[in-house]
């Protein structure tokens, strides 16, 4: 068994396994040359070789503990009737925005998984050139994340029309939640039938509402979510950012939750009792010198729990990064006990 | 005395008072139409008599409790030797970036008042020209905010740039924390002079901050400032983004504190015991229907302390908000006991 699923399970494991969001990417120089090589990043998703080649790159190099499949989490939305744009700069673009009701509807569930066969090719192809012991991490996005990006069309920086929509309209925006929640479920679903062994659903945008909020409208669809996993025995992990929603984590039907760098590693293990708790450095923290890298490392680790413990970021890894910040970051967790 | 003062002191009101952040603002045509005479948003700010004009306009229409003066929280950084722009679109820009120590060193600390001086001749207009139970309220913006515009050279959507130099540099960034902290002392002090009877601190950005961090070396700097208005006697309320911060928040040296919407009112009146609590209607739901509005503002008025709170939003009102939205919401408040 993997460091990560038995720490996930919270079983005893010799260090903490280590992984980091968004390893596979652009602080890798052989990341920026495949990219390069595929012409675009539309290109390099999917082309399962490509994907597979990107996702093998962070292992190899730094030794981590899980692979996470090459991917981008509007992906499964191209079934669905979703048309995106990734620019070189400013994040990606939802071509057509679904600000309301009517554009909801207009949301076609997938009829099989054809439309993302790509990714489960590229899980499996990595899956055979893993060492055992490493894991292999399937993702989705979460329902109301996918949702921030219909509704704004994008990366948006205050998630205003979204959380104006769930206002205006709180049903239709469940039923919207829901039917993502579904086709979120059956992707993951694909994805550990290719080989995946342990899932992360991306909750990147939880920060933009209150726990409140949170709660009664968010939380029902992520259930229904991961309850459709429950059959299949591989850890779920659950990512939300903001440092003020372990409460309404706390019941959710998973076995691991990923906490932003807001949050802290011994208050949200306390919050979330049963569940493994990962995360959560600042990803800031690896632009400063390797010193500093180090020393908010141990810091981090000071205040993680013993067990059901999986080291990683707050949230995904920078572009700027120094490739001497990750090996300094990953000294401190390997001479971790 | 006027509401906002009695309820800021947690003494009983007849209602709660109500205003809005950035109540003069372009969700007003009346604004619109001042700031098309103006020519420029500058232009605007550093004219006494339209800056005047433009902040008694929201309480002409709408009556509300209180005035903020019509500025921005970078003007009095331009005594200091930064400039800045502001685009139509896209937020303010610092026009060199202060990156690092050897920036923050250039700072000046501001000689004297002269710099802003047309801030405390706008604020005398209008007080001038306020009923005497409407507060007049002055501001100025947190060091820590200050300097995510300093170092980011901008509106920063993930404030990295900030986060990175601050775990680079420690105690130079005190260093300038402390500096802004003192400058911002002085033109409160100034604004107090001219007239104004409550002051605002607005820590705009400080959700991008663990309570740790913000603790740390964050609220060190927050108190400097605070208590340099001591002997003033006006109260201090201090704005601070992001739902986990109350804690952090509890020791300062002020008289209230104005939550975003991830915060319940509840909670956060209990995390700060003795203080009065500010918000925090989510300013999205302003672009609902007005039901929904009634609704939402009545839910917050639910979870609102009886002494010792203040209505207004839990963010800036957004510039596309209907007229119709900020009634209903005063509807409900006014209707309060």
């Amino acid at each position: 068994m993997s460091r990560l699923v038995a720490a996930c399970r919270r079983e005893s494991v010799d260090r903490p396994p280590v992984w980091i969001m968004r390893q596979a990417g652009r602080f890798l120089p052989e990341y920026r040359a495949t990219r390069a090589r595929a012409g675009s990043f539309l290109a390099l998703c999917r082309t399962p070789e490509l994907a597979a080649e990107v996702t093998l790159q962070p292992v190899t190099r730094f030794g981590f503990d899980a692979a996470i499949i090459f991917s981008d989490i509007l992906l499964p939305l191209a079934p669905m009737g979703v048309e995106f744009a990734f620019p070189d700069e400013g994040g990606p673009r939802v071509e057509r925005a679904l600000a309301g009701p009517a554009d909801w509807a207009r949301l076609a569930p997938p009829v099989d998984g054809r439309g993302t066969a790509f990714v489960a090719e590229a899980i499996a192809l990595v899956r055979a050139k893993l060492a055992p012991e490493v894991a292999m991490i399937g993702f989705c996005g979460a329902p109301w994340t996918l949702a921030s990006y219909l509704v704004e069309g994008g990366t948006s920086r205050d998630h205003a029309a979204v959380r104006a929509a769930m206002a205006s309209h709180p049903d239709e925006f469940r039923a919207l939640l829901d039917v993502l929640a579904d086709a979120m479920a059956a992707y993951l679903r694909q994805q550990v039938a290719a080989g995946a062994g342990v899932v992360q659903v991306f909750d990147s945008w939880a920060m933009a509402l209150s726990a409140k909020s949170y709660g009664d409208v968010v939380v029902p669809a992520l259930v229904r979510l991961l309850r459709q996993l429950d059959d299949l025995g591989v850890p779920r992990i659950v990512y939300a950012s903001g440092g003020h929603l372990v409460p309404a984590l706390a019941g959710l039907p998973c076995e691991a939750v990923s906490v932003d760098w807001r949050t802290d590693l011994t208050e949200a293990a306390a919050g979330l009792a049963g569940k493994a708790v990962q995360g959560n450095l600042d990803p800031a923290v690896l632009l400063a010198p390797p010193e500093a890298v180090r020393a908010a490392t141990r810091a981090m680790l000071d205040r993680a729990p013993a067990n059901g413990y999986v080291a990683n970021l707050g949230h995904g890894i920078l572009p700027a990064t120094p490739l001497e910040s990750v090996a300094a970051f990953l000294d401190v967790i390997r001479g971790a006990r």
